[in-house]
């Protein structure tokens, strides 16, 4: 038994969204959630300037004694997860590799689409993990730089013209590739999960990458016997780079349950390298 | 006479519909242009963040011989204006004042709108000078947190129900409030002019930040005798702090002309205080 916190980092708060699947999957774990308010988004930066706040991010969350991380953020795991890995003594988990071999798993037409940022994309990251796994599996990647603010501007319902018409022009494309599965490969797109199935239709299978990524904590833990008492009803902390009066709101939007906790600012700046 | 370029800057590439109000007005002048790409944007940022980042963006500036600088950004203007006064030797011009000054002179019913960045809103920077120039004039502010996005991922065009359902959320509000008179407090808005033209209808006169603040600086450099040969074609240079790849593309966008320069990249965490 470990009862050290598992430390959970994005570029924002849209992380929060693997926080609620983590809590739903590993309830009776701490959490330290750190998400960097003040520099998001990281999806359209280049790589370098990703790899170097990424570092940083994990150098403040190893400011606690963790037993893992999680990086709640396709653009960083796509694009970092390997130098991370490399630098850090305790175990990381990004959403790439747990996310594809789920869509691996799941596809029976061997054709898997990807929806993420353009970093993401960009990075061909997806693409290359199925192809590992699986080189028979045709993979589209589609980068959808609109859903992001538009999630955050809270541009979730059924009906809002202007959701449905951008994701339709996002999606109709890959669905006529004939995928039957679609990874949800950012952090704010399970928000979006109504609208996505209703174009895609009931044959695509949705997969999500935080909650892929949080199966894949818990087999790790199990593993590793790291796990805490699994009696107990884990807490979380947050930690934000930016002003935080609105993160109750925010947070509650992305968690989708009412929280109470505030969350504390740190200074990104002050964990450079 | 004076031949000594002026230093432009912009939380990103937005700033350039300012540039090119100052090669209309100004076209004898050389520029020297800062996008901060790689922190952009800056308009949710807190108050201290965006001053620390204006700060570093000016001593990037100041690293050439300068005679004048143009803040072609309503949020740093709005937050960080008076602080930069203080702490530079040389004129620097703000979107506000310029703007704010038109806006007096145009409105009759003494009613007057501003659209913006919820940083530049919450600043209530506007409200503030249209009341030092008027405190009869009526002021009602609105941030249109979703503009920025949409004209960055080209939706500009009449006709798009995407941007035109948006702009109708925002502007209409402001509309039933009887203005005569709106500024487009940000870079990015001079782009939906004929969107915003279209919802506001006649009646209400349009007034852009980037324009005043051209034609403010162009009275300044007169009045201090600082203006170079107006018989030659002046220069622009371009940099970033992000990836330049997409440069000439987005910046033909904002510019409206086709651009044959590139941009160079520098670090702005060197120029740290």
């Amino acid at each position: 038994m470990d009862m050290r916190p598992i430390g959970v980092f994005d570029s924002g708060l849209g992380g929060l969204t693997a926080v609620r699947s983590l809590r739903q999957i590993l309830p009776e774990e701490n959490l330290i959630y750190f998400g960097d308010t003040a520099r998001v988004p990281y999806g359209g930066r280049s790589r370098d300037t990703i790899l170097k706040y990424a570092r940083q991010d994990v150098r403040f969350l190893r400011s606690f004694d963790l037993k893992a991380i999680v990086i709640a953020c396709g653009t960083i795991s796509t694009t970092s997860l390997d130098a991370l890995q490399a630098e850090n003594d305790l175990p990381i988990i990004g959403v790439v590799e747990p996310t594809c071999r789920r869509a691996v798993l799941v596809t029976k037409a061997k054709k898997v689409g990807i929806i993420a940022t353009l970093a993401s994309i960009r990075s061909g990251a997806y693409e290359a993990a199925i192809r590992r796994l699986d080189p028979e599996v045709e993979v589209t990647g589609r980068p959808c730089p609109l859903f992001v603010p538009l999630v955050e501007n809270g541009r979730i319902q059924r009906g809002d013209v202007v959701i449905e018409t951008v994701a339709r022009e996002y999606l109709e494309p890959l669905k006529a590739t004939g995928i039957d599965t679609l990874i949800l490969g950012c952090t704010h797109y399970p928000l979006l999960t109504e609208i996505i199935a209703d174009i895609m239709g009931p044959e695509v299978t949705l997969v999500s990458a935080g909650e892929e990524s949080a199966f894949e904590l818990k087999r790790m833990l199990k593993t590793r016997d790291l796990r805490a008492d699994e009696s107990r009803q884990g807490t979380a902390e947050f930690y934000v780079s930016e002003r935080t009066e609105d993160f109750e709101r925010i947070a509650s939007v992305f968690l989708q349950e009412d929280l109470h906790h505030a969350a504390r600012r740190i200074d990104i700046d002050q964990y450079g390298i």
